[in-house]
């Protein structure tokens, strides 16, 4: 059944506009959305796109497709310690989707939109060549608190959430790259296609970390930037870098080999894990927090003076940390 | 000159992220956008996306892509009688761009947010088969004074800004449907290609109009919208409705003929004037501002009780007002 793009709207809005309504002054349906501020609270907004061939399958589940767009910008809110509130989406489709696509589209954006209270708001809709969504997030921080790129100072330990690499080890299995089946396979696929941003850490981070950002392009470029707005360096514990047990037993298994899994932890994207910065004084608060909420968070290492990334290996030995971070436009 | 994605982004930033800094607590550079509410205001988003090849020619100069990208947003805007204050930039490009090609679109960016003090405030930048923009804009309002789709009352005076038609005009003449030369031709793709969002009439009509909408699909579509969501019907004079003279001099010219022309005004999208209701008591006030701050606006029939739009043309016939509105979808 092709539907026009009225119909489109419509649905959209019944399924997905419905949701958390006390977000929001006036939701879809007029020329923009309206919501009004809560007191004190400064206001975030981001926006990421996704493009069928680029960053997902053309024949991906429409339900990861929608989780994983709103995921990842829902991550950056949680990297500046807001709390969601509200979201556009712009889709650009090559024809009208069919009803069956749009419900699964629509069971994958609930499902994470409900957990964390977030109303559709508004968009658009367009033809174009592929498949393709921008979807924009507001959410709230108390003034003054949310958390920033350019705090870090030399002492402060570094931090990550979760485990890192297991949504590159997922990418090389969907490629066919990497032979694993099993269990170990679908827990980093899943890994790849609905990641988990790290909203409540995020909260929990504003009153103790001194930097945060969430990892999208791997560990070492996206500290890389904190480093650079910081005007710090850092020394990263290679044998500290958390692993999953998918991850370790991809490489147990012997289809990962030490190296790849190296590459997967430093330079894999797609983690969506918070990677931060907590001064020694507060370090005993974190860590309180941490087990009375069953965060899980790893200290891989510590903030230093000067610039640069230092990767120590687990015998002392330093290696060599190119930037493999995803650029769009590279060859 | 090839950028890679950083260099894009840095060259953004510098000359796009500059202006009007003071919209902001933190703009590009972080994992989001941050800003401080005004007191007493409702914050207010929207976000439209044109793609190449469906919204503006492949080989569009850049200038007229941003700036008509802003534009259309910034129109929202205004049609809720919000002010703008900051943006999102969604950028999908094919390659790198080239510098002149940035610096294109930059100025083409650039000459609108600085008229309206409008910060960019962060985005992303993709890779994908066609250039498409995704632009989102915040703005704010006064608690409860947003102008909606949905508060026209019988009675109320139906009102559009500026002229109706051009932007359709300039599709033809661009399409090589409309044979018109010389400056009323220039005249028309301007319209088309440079729309000017009315926000300071957005604003004037926050204290008098019952309702609002921007003509972005067509007269007949939108108002329809109007109509739909405030449960009301309205009659429209053929012959009220404003010309611009380089539309009269298509007619004049019989490159268009007067079925043609009044399918423009009625149908054609992309004129970004703004559609609203007042009520009878305050028509004398809309009158008095609009001479005041040399507004035009042009009084062009009246809501009325039930439901529909009907068209009746200066011999007093009724004419069908069949929607031909623009649906991405249709075939």
């Amino acid at each position: 059944m092709s539907q026009s793009e009225f119909a489109l709207i419509d649905r959209l809005r019944q399924r997905l506009g419905a949701i958390a309504p006390g977000q929001l002054e006036l939701g879809m349906g007029d020329d923009a959305a309206l919501w009004r501020p809560s007191a004190g609270m400064d206001q975030v907004a981001c926006c990421d796109t996704m493009i069928a061939g680029r960053h997902f399958l053309p024949d991906a589940d429409p339900a990861d497709i929608a989780f994983k767009a709103l995921a990842v910008n829902l991550s950056d809110l949680a990297a500046m310690g807001a709390t969601a509130r509200a979201a556009l989406l712009a889709l650009c489709l090559p024809q009208a989707p069919s009803a069956q696509w749009l419900d699964r589209f629509c069971a994958g954006w609930s499902a994470l939109a409900q957990t964390h209270d977030l109303a559709l708001a508004g968009g658009d809709t367009t033809r174009g060549p592929v498949l393709a969504l921008t979807v924009t997030c507001f959410g709230e921080v108390p003034h003054g608190r949310a958390l920033r790129r350019d705090g870090a100072r030399a002492g402060d330990g570094l931090y990550v959430s979760g485990t890192l690499g297991d949504a590159a080890a997922g990418l090389a299995i969907q490629r066919g790259e990497l032979a694993l089946i099993g269990p170990a396979s679908q827990a980093l696929l899943d890994r790849l296609q609905r990641p988990t941003p790290r909203l409540a850490l995020g909260l929990a981070l504003r009153e103790l970390a001194s930097s945060a950002i969430d990892v999208s392009d791997g560990l070492v470029a996206d500290l890389g930037h904190v480093l650079a707005a910081s005007g710090v360096g850092a020394v990263v514990h290679l044998d500290a870098l958390p692993r999953s047990p998918a991850l370790q037993a991809a490489h147990a298994a012997q289809d990962l080999s030490a190296q790849g899994l190296l590459d997967c932890q430093l330079h894999g994207g797609d983690d969506y894990e918070l990677c931060f910065t907590v001064p020694p004084a507060r370090e005993p608060a974190l860590l309180a927090l941490a087990q009375a909420q069953a965060l899980a968070i790893t200290r891989i290492g510590e903030i230093s003076d000067g610039n640069g990334l230092r990767l120590i290996d687990r015998q002392g030995r330093e290696q060599a940390a190119a930037n493999r971070g995803w650029d769009h436009f590279r060859a």
